[in-house]
């Protein structure tokens, strides 16, 4: 039996508070010590990559205090409880299963009725199915055509994680030949948004998957609306242009208008919802539903890594433990995310939401107040163009922000060209390299405006390619981070009540039941 | 004459820390004196824009202060000497002119012999005369065909700024009949970016502007070579393809493959470059000259609004007052900037780039270390997408952010669809309102999970619809308030010494020549 306890109360954090500043990062990473700390401060991960630490601002010390304190808050304990089916969700009372979605690492769950794991599989297996008949031409239009185009109609995380695995791979399956549908996202609800996609796909051979887990989502439902008009409007079928997926309780599953609709449940919340159906639909029509498994794969791959109790070979829980000693000791307030890969343009949107939504929060997994830091602010942009922006600001701003760099050997699509001896690459490689010792090492400079005062610590996952198994292995990291995160902050990272406040106002505000600053900001607005 | 003193010196700053925390944004913002304060606390803005700072952690004493700073630090007296061409630019000894490009606010600046305001004008005409005889037809490809697509290569300020205006105006442009090209941007070095970019344009039909203020940015010359050799090998000639925008001195200047050359100069910064060429040729190709026109016009008319001594006449002085009293007396050091308009997607992360790399400084203007804390961390995404990702932790975090809401009375494409008694717009509209109102005023709650605490600042910039000369206002509103803040801070915020370390580091990896933990970072990356 795993016991909860606020950060603030363990014996591990008391030692860690001591080692605050203990690491010299800039001393630390010069000469032969920098060079044995990049050989030794590395753990596999998932597909291949690895998770290198050696510009963290850790060494033996810190490290061994780490291991105590996932020791003592039972973290991989409490995993293994969530993984067995435990109502991790306290806030909701809701089991939490989105690795379960990708592999059975534990014991089997049963819940309302049902093993969980064949629920999850068979909704794979009834996406693949319609994926492939859509591919070959055997689920057509009205006119008998293919369609070649998808788009998604969600907010939250039924948008930002597909929206950027599609981009990440989107080039990758292109040269693999495995690129079947265009796939696109509608999100906001600003009219412009949806008008803006519409006017730039072809509807009479396009699917729109309409995703929400409550079929309650307002943006959502009035996008669908936007889109069915549209649809009406072209002179076509709403029922063979869009599809659902929702849970089955939902207003959506009945919904007489669908070709099709597959589900998820309540225990799996938006932001972990890429390996649900939620992913898996609109993946599986854009590449294949071989590709939606290979990335399944990489994810189950770390969720199996990250039972392991040496936090040394547990990418994902030293990750989670060195930035609780950023966050907690080091009192550093944001994380920036740097790929260093355009594909990865839009996993740090995607990151932001997976890690502020669920641990930003303030009080424990007993809904007291706590007296501690928790989730930090994400933000990011790939390199190099966050080089040539905001960068000034982390080399030489006042405040220091640890830096979370992601790296590939090889590109995607492979076609590069060579000037002054380097191919673009190479020129990337070396940029995110020059990168992280810069920020560790910094420089001396005899004018103060040129000089770096280094101590800024990074870390850097490295892998071959991003494929879409790596692509899975990230995602699972971050989610298994966050997780961690978590456990050792005492939250529940599966909730997120701070986004009522606004839904209900919101609602005041369109029945005109306002008074006060809300009335006045409404006529600012004409609304 | 100006003199120039560290905020930690000065008066009035002795003033304000004695005024932290005097303000209860929840008590200030409830019941009628909420509604006062909307009513009261707004300044007016160019092109009809309005800025209203009433959910801000302000009242009449604050504002009475932070007017005293704009006086002991002579805001408007500095600003008048950066418009009348003094050496602002103290680190790299420049002139600081990207308001003389959009026109002219007090004297004639006459620099190199030239007059400055003259140059930029016949730039301006160059590139006006060149577009209007592309959309004319009249300078065609090999094949005397139209082209039909400008892809603008450059990184940083040659990216952001024409990128994040290119996409806030696309639909806009489209409605009103005046979207003459369509405009793509390849900027980072990975060649995934570039690769992907060539394989969405017919090539033949394609302009390419090269863009790089020194003609020696690593990137740009990179995916320039990158692009001359796909023009090559679809059989086209470089010199039908390809415009430059540089300095004049610049190796590119005197390029023979280029059709047309257009001029900037080192008195405009990259990241305050889109009122110069570097926005100009590719907006002006994109959209038409008048309308590149009309946001200069929009950016001017702030201009002129920022000389008023009055801070409540002056927004971006304003905004500038308070984002010090927050950084510096409450200590918050993230600033959000949240549009809800799907078409500024990309504005934030342009604003990311201004504020951070302008004031994201440790040393004074005279290169002295300094002892307060300087730009914050500027992150932020769309409404209503962002309600549905990190607002949970602006709502329920640890620390508190201050938010910048924009928003805008109409949509730009107009379609929209009712449901439920209201339009997509209304239920924006309504959402940004009912944001604001929750971050102030917050909830109680017996359930501490469903508790709000509120006290979350924030402001918020109103219009009518995000047209040019919004967008033109916009742009240069924020762009003066970061000016305005590196007087308070007594920085130079026009130079970014930080940028260079890494590329030193980075060539030293392209030659081989590492050793210590660089060689073995460039070990792990098969560099």
């Amino acid at each position: 039996m795993v016991t909860w306890n606020n950060l603030d109360t363990l014996a591990a954090f008391s030692k860690l508070i001591q080692l605050k500043d203990c690491v010299n990062i800039a001393r630390a990473m010069t000469g032969e010590n920098g060079a044995a700390r990049v050989k030794k401060y590395s753990a596999p991960m998932a597909a291949g990559l690895h998770f290198n630490y050696a510009a963290k601002q850790v060494n033996d010390d810190v490290l061994a205090v780490l291991a105590e304190l996932a020791k003592e808050t039972q973290a991989i304990d409490k995993y293994k409880e969530l993984l067995s089916g435990a109502v991790i969700n306290t806030g909701e009372k809701r089991l939490v299963l989105h690795q379960l979605a990708r592999g059975q690492q534990c014991d089997a769950v049963i819940a309302d009725g049902v093993d969980k794991r064949e629920f999850y599989v068979s909704q794979q297996k009834k996406i693949a199915a319609f994926a492939k008949k859509v591919h070959a031409g055997e689920i057509t239009n009205e006119a008998g055509e293919p369609y070649t185009t998808v788009v998604q109609i969600g907010i939250g995380g039924s948008d930002l994680g597909p929206r950027a695995i599609y981009l990440a791979l989107e080039n990758w399956a292109r040269v693999h030949d495995t690129l079947k549908m265009e796939a696109k996202f509608i999100s906001n609800v600003d009219p412009d948004d949806a008008a803006a996609v519409l006017q730039s796909v072809d509807i009479a051979h396009t699917l729109f998957i309409v995703v929400s887990k409550s079929g309650t989502t307002l943006e959502t439902l009035t996008n669908e609306t936007f889109v069915k008009n549209a649809i009406k409007n072209a002179g076509l079928e709403v029922s063979k242009h869009m599809l659902a997926v929702t849970s089955e309780t939902s207003p959506l599953a009945k919904g007489a208008d669908y070709m099709a609709a597959f589900f998820m449940d309540d225990y799996i919340g938006g932001r972990y919802s890429s390996s649900s159906a939620v992913g898996g639909a609109v993946l599986s029509l854009a590449f294949g539903p071989e590709v939606f498994a290979d990335i399944l794969d990489g994810a189950a791959e770390t969720d199996k890594l990250s039972l392991n109790e040496n936090i040394l070979e547990n990418a994902a829980l030293l990750d989670a433990l060195i930035g609780v000693y950023e966050r907690n000791v080091q009192n550093y307030q944001c994380t920036a995310v740097l790929p260093y890969s355009q594909a990865l343009s839009r996993f740090p949107a995607h990151l932001q939401q997976l890690d502020m939504e669920s641990n930003g929060k303030s009080v424990n997994r007993r809904g007291e107040p706590i007296h501690y830091a928790t989730g930090p602010v994400i933000f990011g942009e790939p390199g190099t163009n966050g080089q040539h922006s905001f960068y000034q600001l982390l080399h030489q701003g006042t405040d220091i922000t640890p830096l979370q760099f992601i790296g590939f050997k090889n590109s995607q699509i492979g076609m590069d060209v060579t000037i002054q001896g380097s191919t673009s690459q190479q020129k990337l490689c070396a940029n995110v390299v020059a990168q992280i010792v810069a920020f560790a090492c910094g420089k001396d400079d005899s004018d103060n405006n040129k000089k770096f005062e280094g101590g800024r610590p990074s870390s850097i996952i490295i892998g071959d390619q991003l494929t879409p198994a790596a692509l899975g292995a990230l995602l699972a990291h971050f989610e298994n981070k966050v997780m961690f995160q978590g456990f050792i902050w005492n939250l529940n990272s599966f909730d997120q009540e701070g986004v009522q406040l606004g839904k209900i106002l919101a609602k005041r505000v369109l029945a005109h039941e306002t008074d006060g600053a809300l009335k006045e900001y409404s006529d600012l607005l004409d609304i």
